[in-house]
């Protein structure tokens, strides 16, 4: 229960700390923050990893594996994480980061797709630990939810 | 609650996953472990980056966001992360990790370590936000923490 409220806090935590820390951040605050979000979501791809092997059948499904990666899913998008989504850490004001100015700008959708996304991570929650049909399909939803935030803010690759 | 059970159950798993996961994982899987357990600590650096500037008065006192700071880091003690400690990621084994031998050696005083180190986190997050002495005071022991379990088992800069 209290996850699940920090990770409501910290959902909302990204227009809060749009407003909260305006006020300028020094250069090493802001490549701070960068490596902070991508250890998040390195964090994301630990756990992404082992349930995407077992949905593409690389790996047998485990249903206690498979369980302990959603937690993990779970337990880390319900970390206080507004502190590095500071503005002025986009990709056009430092160095070694793809976030976009987007997700600072007005009208920035970043909020909505973090709720989305938690509720793909809460859906593979329910579903990874019961069987691999299950498993498979949460995949689709949190992949896409991934996806979404991504192809909004994040610098492509090409 | 659920994080302290889960920092428990964490904390615990270090022995665990030595036999749960002793059975030989692929290169790539070693990998992914090892880039996943160096994001772990570059979280907690980026937490402890708030609180230490606060310490060494780099930084205003800010008792917001030192709580903040310290609950950040004991939501990361709390995350699963035995799935991450596995036997053959050593640094005597793969590349790009200072993660010694001595973890998963018989004898290893790496779970009583990690046991200290979330009792330093938890006092951290009962000083943080009392006022600059009370987080000064809570910050020795914490490095100290931090630093006893690099000195053992993580790979020497020289």
């Amino acid at each position: 229960m209290r996850n699940y409220m920090m990770a409501g806090l910290a959902v909302g935590a990204l227009s809060v700390a749009t407003l909260a820390f305006a006020d300028g951040h020094n250069e090493k605050q802001l490549a701070s923050a960068a490596k902070a979000r991508q250890a998040h979501m390195q964090l994301y791809a630990f756990h992404l990893g082992t349930l995407g092997a077992m949905a593409k059948e690389e790996a047998p499904y485990d249903a206690e594996a498979a369980q302990t990666a959603a937690d993990g899913l779970v337990a880390i998008a319900g970390l206080p994480q507004g502190g590095y989504w500071l503005p002025g850490s986009d990709n056009e004001s430092i160095e070694k980061t793809r976030a976009l100015p987007a997700i600072w700008a007005d009208g920035s959708e970043v909020g909505t797709k973090g709720k989305e996304f938690y509720e793909a991570v809460l859906a593979m929650q329910s579903a990874a630990g019961t069987d691999l049909d299950a498993l498979k399909a949460a995949m689709g939803p949190l992949g896409e939810s991934c996806g979404a935030c991504h192809k909004d803010y994040r610098q492509s690759d090409n």
